[in-house]
């Protein structure tokens, strides 16, 4: 057996690796010294694995890795619910399902993401094979599931845990680990037809979970590119731009204008037009959509530029068949900038606005979380001001073909829901309503009022699973019957068989409805027939 | 821009790793160098960054990490079954569900695990920050959740992928990546009965999912630990002398002794002795369970071991338990001896037996499988002799004590579904019966008969959705009608609307059953009424 290491010299060891990391991160800032770098994450590492491998088992801290969280019964039937709601949604749409490993070659991931994903994606060990990471999202792997099975077309959701080695946020329902929940329609289509689907779907979804008011913006990638050209941002800022414009809807004009100037090298000049185009529409509140886009139009350098011609005619027609489908929610908002690279067409993104309680109560729980898990809230203020985008989205019509290598593109377009933050607000409605969250789908607790009556109240529990009916029973051999009572009760379990030997004997068992707390005999020979029949009734 | 290697630098690269990985093992084996080891790791890992730097995208394999595959729509819809016949009876027995992270913190892992599952564990690369690994079972990382949060009883369900880097043999239905159903019961309760309904659930389901004969074996881990040393094993070879015994339901006794011999160092004496005990019961073919046990207990030097006494004595309750629950599957199987360290009780196991047509043709798939994806069958054989066990679970009463380190135990039990082979089975079964996968669950097409009617088709979209009907269209502006009965036809859906404008004038539609192909008009008035009144017919 190896020795062990002291309290103290384990302290020491610790203390170093802390100071180690911080040295490591100035190093990494200063950008100077990459080989110092190197030679102190050796160090660090080394030192990790002898305190490692010095721990006694038993000896550890017992916690969720960072960023991450385990779900308990009551979170888990909420999930549940919201699952459903969604899952719902897309059948009705008549979409088909698949899944994806959780891993891919990290080739496959890298090459895609872009630096800035790269740097969040979490890699496995090089443990003598492949080179593999964790999946950021579901629409890569999706990509690359069409290119190798050579999918031209496909109607399908995934809903899986994606990665992200971001630094967590918990007050604000940003994960390491979390789901998503995605919808996509693949193949050559009729123009704005499975955009105005997706779009469809985020109005029913929203609608049916009843989070709160919520609207969806939507901007087109060909519209921003056309704004930026005609200020007279260079070609090659376009993303950095975007996603300083992107930023528009936590902070003002004024901050991104700086951050545009200051640290993107735009002149006023040029940021004031792109002022006069992003906010537009807060200049012309009385219009519509649609007149807006006209209005747009109406600007000379707009007009006479053929992506935002194009732009405009693509979300004027998805405009009319959003009225089409009875979706009210969607508004066209030219400062809409979603980060990712992969988006060729139509974006959009779905916020909420939930009702004040809500927000109170989700900023209690989290800063309540954050202060069990001794972790302070980054951002430094622990009250969400909202909850912001819930779902996202957009047409990607290149990315598959990034893939195949063929010449024909796989066009695409779809949306992702961001599932925790709609898990937070379910939860803290419930919590506000104070309904009781059932985690059981128990329907009759078989009891027994006296002793030695196990294998009676086994055989009852045998008849009733054997018929499908849902049922438990305490595994004491002789439970009180006041604690076979609150246990139904708290798990609000509508029925309750009581067996006692009188009733035996008259071939009877007793029945309680737990809410009225009526009660009843019913005879042994009918008795899935008058369990049935009861449970209508409860 | 990097400069990018040409085709022939690549293939000079590759071969050096390929040369350096066979060095390595090589030496590993020898165990000799340990410093030439570490020494041409970091060359071959210099060389994999090289080659991986250097890839152009689109360049690359398109394909999933060894050991893993997707889902598509078809398997999905398998899966979904099973899970929703396993889940119902998880629910059915009153339990609740959790879900945990999918690493955890290296730590927690590696203290569980031992030697051997250690060595099966992906870890994820240190990035600066917590080590973490990914879960290899779902009995761990519940065992942690229960010490966590201080957890002393719960009846629980978790469905999730555990990860094992194992040799994958796809034609035996083992994946690097795969599921797990576990149920398991937390608590200190009535001797046997949380053991007897975990059989009645192994039961219920392997039943309802109609996957062909099977049985459970069932033994006790202080039988096994009686059997061996009343035969003579030394106590601190148990354990190995146990993973040599496990094998016998794949190998016959001759090659287990002479595995237990040469390699493990018995006697003949010794395994002579062991043999008359682990294989009792193919000596006494006519006798059951209670009558097997007590025949044994017939034998002095057993009858005197206290061990055996305790693990005879719970078995014949759990038996009886079994009998009143109608478990007729179960029986007492004295060569059963499952691997894990944690197990202190009883053990089950489920092993099924599919009928010849389904084992021939789980085997070809598997054989197609491989060939598809240019492995060769690892053990060199192909075919399956059959699918071996589906279910296996036990009594672990220790494992939370280990990480809560607290003086009372929370004792456990619980059943693990081996749900990959579970899969293959039905695939198999469906594919021999030649039924067709449904992948959608749409109920009402809407058609059109000629051009020009895409508004008229999403206007009725919009109704049925609006309603909840499962409703799709083709997402083309004219298409053909013939494709769209085909379509329909393809995806089983029962119903189909035609829009007409000679109906559209007439304020009707046209209704059409997909199966007789029956026709009728129907009034746009009333259509979701008529829609769900067809619906039930269909």
């Amino acid at each position: 057996m190896p020795e062990v290491l002291s309290a103290e010299a384990r302290k020491v060891l610790q203390d170093e690796v802390t100071t180690l990391g911080n040295e490591i991160r100035v190093l990494k800032e200063q950008k100077t010294s990459p080989d110092l770098v190197k030679e102190k994450v050796a160090k660090m590492l080394e030192l990790k694995k002898k305190l490692g491998e010095e721990q006694k088992p038993g000896k550890f801290v017992i916690k969720c890795p960072k960023g991450t969280r385990d779900y308990g019964p009551k979170e888990m039937a909420v999930r549940e619910a919201v699952f459903g709601t969604i899952i719902e949604s897309f059948k009705r749409h008549g979409a088909e399902t698949i899944d994806t490993p959780v891993f891919e070659l990290r080739d496959v991931l890298l090459s895609k993401y872009g630096e800035e994903g790269g740097k969040l994606v979490y890699n496995l060990e090089d443990q003598g094979g492949e080179l593999l990471s964790m999946r950021y999202d579901l629409t890569v792997p999706f990509a690359r599931y069409l290119a190798m099975n050579k999918i031209s077309n496909i109607k399908r959701y995934h809903i899986a845990k994606v990665y992200r080695r971001d630094q967590p946020v918990m007050t604000r329902g940003r994960y390491r680990e979390f789901y998503q929940c995605d919808f996509d329609i693949a193949g050559e289509y009729e123009k704005m037809l499975p955009e105005a689907e997706c779009l469809k779907i985020v109005d029913e979804v929203l609608n049916k979970l009843d989070v709160g008011n919520f609207y969806i913006k939507v901007n087109h990638r060909v519209i921003l590119d056309a704004m930026m050209s005609v200020s007279g941002v260079p070609k090659q800022q376009f993303k950095t731009v975007c996603s300083s414009i992107d930023k528009l809807d936590k902070e003002p004009w004024e901050k991104v204008e700086k951050e545009l100037i200051d640290e993107k090298g735009l002149t006023k000049e040029v940021t004031q037009q792109l002022r006069r185009f992003v906010l537009f529409r807060e200049e012309a509140t009385d219009l519509d959509d649609i007149q807006t886009l006209d209005k747009m139009m109406e600007i000379e350098a707009l007009r006479t530029n053929a992506d935002f011609k194009k732009g405009t005619e693509e979300l004027k027609v998805l405009f009319n068949f959003l009225s089409l489908y009875g979706v009210t929610s969607a508004r066209f908002e030219p400062s809409l900038a979603r980060g990712l690279d992969y988006y060729t067409g139509v974006i959009y993104e779905a916020v909420v606005e939930p009702s004040e309680e809500v927000r109170k109560t989700i900023a209690e729980g989290a800063a309540k979380e954050n202060q069990d898990s001794g972790e302070a809230s980054i951002e430094g203020q622990g009250l969400p001001t909202g909850v912001g985008s819930v779902a996202a989205g957009g047409r990607y019509d290149e990315l598959v073909k990034g893939f195949s290598g063929k010449k024909d593109s796989v066009p695409c377009c779809g949306v992702s829901f961001g599932i925790e933050r709609l898990f937070a607000i379910r939860e803290a409605q419930l919590k506000c309503k104070d309904v009781p969250m059932r985690t059981v789908a128990t329907e009759v607790y078989v009891a027994s009022a006296q002793k030695n009556l196990l294998e009676e109240r086994m055989k009852l529990c045998r008849s009733l699973w054997d018929s499908g009916v849902r049922t438990e029973m305490a595994y004491k051999r002789n439970p009180k019957l006041l604690d076979q009572i609150q246990n139904c009760e708290a798990k609000q379990i509508p029925l309750m068989l009581i067996v006692g030997e009188r009733e035996l004997q008259e071939g009877v068992v007793k029945l309680r409805y737990i809410k009225t707390r009526e009660e009843q005999d019913i005879p042994l020979a009918t008795l899935v027939e008058s369990i049935r029949e009861a449970l209508l009734k409860a």
